[in-house]
């Protein structure tokens, strides 16, 4: 077995910090108090990891944590990190893939293991994370790591039981609630609230930024997504390619037909493999999109700010997990995690232990919900029956509250399963009918669970 | 760093089991067909485990798998494997505490790594198991691992979460649903079905053995909770002094007023740090009791033969697991995933990394539900109340239904939080009384959530 670079039982983990926000001041004060891994711990000893540099833009800048100048230096110059041989371990908290890219590959390279908290860094460079780490590590003489626990559902070890849990075991499908700001909108909108006054809430409570895009147009959960799909099934899945569809249109009269099936709806990030007589052997689908789930699906227990992850595999039938998607200490927690892992040697040598060259195909199978908008008049249902029958589309079910407004009403029609290029076609061709308000509303359900 | 004994490049770990039946059977299936580690698969390769011998009573015995014999001899003597300096692994998959801690203790003391399933011997053993790896280990020259991530809550990563993912947090409170035969018998009976019944069921189906007293007597999930005791807050609980009441004196009639509050009835596993002012900073209280679960709460999500587990920590608040509790594949899902931990060296050095100091207090402080079974007559809920009031016992809310047979009549009390042993002799006391049919049924109540 190649020994470590890093492990030396004579003097404790050096960590360096790019980046001292929320995140990097909770890291800080659970490695240097709460473990003891500052000068004034009494639980030091030579296990605790340390974190000596903690790279910053502005040194002068007043911090929300207390940084204890005898153990740390503070530095603003990344290079000051990253070559430093003193150093064993990076911790990036910076975000970005700028600079935080460059931090985290040349760290690599130097052979110091990375810890980061940042999806976007690796679902957009995934490949090459990889190929770095087994460069480095190619001839046996260095072991660094690479770990990122709280990328993905900040709180939930889902990256850590994806690399270990599932060793001798099949995985067919993951569905994750992986953004807390779009969960704890759809929430609210379920008890009545309007999206845009939900939205507003969202920011003035500090869960939505100011510019919301990544949240609520679903680019942070195929993030996310990409890289559940990648420990899952083994294969690198351009986030390009992931169809991605966010909670913008949907609406509080969603809500109500879906309550009525006895359902909520969540944004969903899905990795699947296709299947045709539930044998789960075909293609790899993976998208991200809001989805109809019944109120006694797993997935529905994910309240307010919350994530959830439900995996179906051959073992074990299904797992879920669920926790805090983001936040201070959650998020902290995961790095720690992953930190005291390096620490003790116990991290996973590959990022993405499982390779496998299964067939990408995100043209998706699924039943659809699909409300339409339109002002009331004849052959409205022959029309949509004949749109449907065009594309193969099977309908399973039509549900129409009670007509109040003429000029304004809704119908929602259900599908058995089918593609979703063939709901895109059906919803465009609706769309050119003149009797539509609008785009049609559609969403994949969970129909068997 | 210490290097293994184990690990070595040249060759696959060799691993010897011990036990053939469903697990066993399944852990075979997992490792030999679906790893490559058979002679004939397809993905062989050096780092895949290989099972080299099985130990079995009766080597002529048919079996529900395949053994290839080409790669796996079959022994009846336990010391062909414990003794076998060619074995690096011993699979402990008989059941037992008998048999099963000789062939434990001494593979261990033979510089062999373990993995097991057995609770029971776990859990009856805890401090002479860490003693053993601590000194097998402590010169450095081996590196033996004790795993066992299928003893708890079969197909749920547990025992792995808890080991890493929660390095640098605070538990204050873990609740498990730990027991599947049982929670199936609470979900039939809060269908209306009637103990006797369900039991009788259960058993027809397989789930309950003829004598079913480990599950539903709760002694399993004492078990259980010791180990995550154990796990979570680093304290050593003897397992006879943990407060087990099992589901016998559950009737329907508890389902019933369970309904009216909101909640059902859950088979929960127990271990919480005792606080005043919601600092859980206080003693461990460690017990096994039927408890009223709130429907929202996640621990009700746990259906049929489910297992489920909350945490309540510092850094995450609520975090939670569920799936399968036990059965062939996930069981041996749980077994392969620590095979392949110790296979590719990330197993936890230590089997139980925490260590405290926190005192055990076992007279756990809850609020509490009381069916009272009485003839009607007058003065009864007078003297409940003197009763409580003598035992400074809070009563929070009197629930009664509609009397239908005035010589078996019902009534429930819920209390305030109070210490066990408060209600255990407000019981005592109310069983006294010569209205009362009989003992009352008692038990927690989730509250805040």
């Amino acid at each position: 077995m190649a020994s470590t670079v890093i492990q030396n039982a004579t003097r404790p983990l050096r960590i360096g910090m790019i980046g001292a926000g929320v995140v990097g001041g909770g890291v800080y004060e659970i490695i240097m108090n709460r473990l003891g891994g500052g000068s004034g711990g009494s639980s030091r000893n030579n296990n605790t990891p340390i974190i000596t540099k903690i790279c910053v833009r502005d040194a002068s800048k007043a911090r929300d944590f207390h940084i204890d100048s005898t153990a740390t230096e503070v530095v603003t110059d990344v290079t000051s990190i990253i070559n430093d041989d003193n150093i064993d371990l990076v911790l990036e908290v910076m975000g970005g893939v700028g600079l935080a890219k460059v931090a985290v590959m040349e760290s690599l390279k130097n052979g110091k293991s990375v810890v980061t908290a940042n999806k976007a860094l690796i679902a957009e460079n995934l490949q090459e994370i990889i190929s770095v780490v087994d460069e480095v590590n190619r001839d046996g003489k260095k072991a660094v790591k690479f770990a990122y626990e709280a990328s993905v559902c900040g709180g939930i070890p889902i990256i850590h039981t994806l690399q270990s849990g599932f060793k001798g075991d099949i995985i067919n499908e993951v569905m994750g609630i992986c953004n807390g700001t779009t969960n704890y909108m759809l929430g609210k909108m379920e008890e009545g609230a309007d999206y845009d006054e939900v939205l507003k809430e969202a920011q003035d409570l500090g869960y939505a930024e100011a510019d919301p895009t990544a949240d609520v147009e679903g680019h942070d959960v195929r993030a996310k997504i990409a890289i559940i799909a990648k420990l899952a099934f083994g294969t690198n899945v351009d986030v390009n390619t992931i169809p991605c569809m966010g909670i913008t249109n949907i609406s509080v009269v969603d809500f109500e037909y879906a309550k009525l099936m006895g359902c909520t709806i969540k944004l969903v990030g899905t990795a699947c493999r296709q299947s045709e007589f539930g044998e789960h052997d075909g293609a790899l689908s993976v998208y991200v999109s809001p989805k109809l789930v019944p109120n006694g699906h797993l997935l529905a227990s994910a309240t307010g700010c919350g994530n959830a992850v439900a995996i179906d595999s051959a073992n074990l039938g299904i797992t879920s997990y669920t926790g805090p998607g983001a936040g201070r200490y959650p998020t902290a927690n995961s790095i720690v995690s992953d930190v005291m892992r390096v620490a003790n040697n116990t991290a996973n040598a590959q990022p993405f232990p499982l390779l496998s060259s299964i067939e990408i195909d995100n043209d998706y199978v699924s039943a659809f919900y699909i409300r339409i908008s339109f002002q009331d008049g004849l052959g409205i249902v022959r029309t949509v029956g004949e749109l449907a029958q065009s594309q193969g589309v099977s309908i399973n079910s039509i549900l129409q509250n009670p007509i109040t407004d003429r000029m304004n009403a809704a119908t929602v029609v259900t599908t058995e399963p089918c593609k979703y290029s063939q709901i895109k076609v059906f919803c465009e061709l609706i769309d050119e009918a003149d009797f539509v308000l609008g785009p049609p509303v559609f969403m994949p359900m969970i129909t068997d669970y």
